[in-house]
């Protein structure tokens, strides 16, 4: 890759179908990208056994669930999935959910 | 860690002497963490070996080297630093810079 340095705007995207996922950058030790919800949409609740996971909402809002945890996070919250605890995210909200998520090691 | 659910700005905070770090989670696989940095805070160009590293910009903007790129980067932007390429960043602006930073695996 030669170019080190993105706008995240650049990647943000929509599917009515599905919700839309991006790779931002990616080694074998981290997986970068975008995870965007239309309102509706559902990332349905799963877990990765040797993979931590991270969330930060970038705009909009989505319902969180992480193990036993489920909380409304908004637009700068992070959100700490780790490896094997199920976790998933719903945009109940009116607005377009855009999230950054990271994986280690990646998928 | 009881709570999955942080606000990155209860974790901002800034120290005149250096340019302030703070963990916001942790793993053996992955450390998430913000880098505060007043006008003129330096974090001097430096590699891991065997880790990759990303920034993302919340507030403010950087001048940001990776390797042979040097770029100013303003919130919203991703900056990837793979393994062994060295990287640094300097608060060259008026305000204060903001950035949510991963490291996988974990230091």
């Amino acid at each position: 890759m030669d170019n080190n340095f993105l706008d995240y705007k650049d990647a943000v995207n929509f599917n009515t179908e599905k919700f839309y996922k991006a790779t931002l950058f990616r080694s074998d030790r981290l997986l970068l990208g975008l995870n965007c919800l239309e309102p509706g949409q559902v990332q349905k609740i799963h877990d990765h056994t040797d993979q931590d996971k991270f969330y930060f909402v970038i705009e909009g809002e989505g319902l969180f669930v992480v193990g036993e945890q489920e909380k409304v996070a908004s637009a700068g919250m992070v959100v700490w999935a780790p490896a094997s605890v199920p976790h998933g995210v719903t945009n109940q909200s009116q607005n377009r959910l855009v999230i950054l998520m990271g994986i280690a090691p990646a998928p």
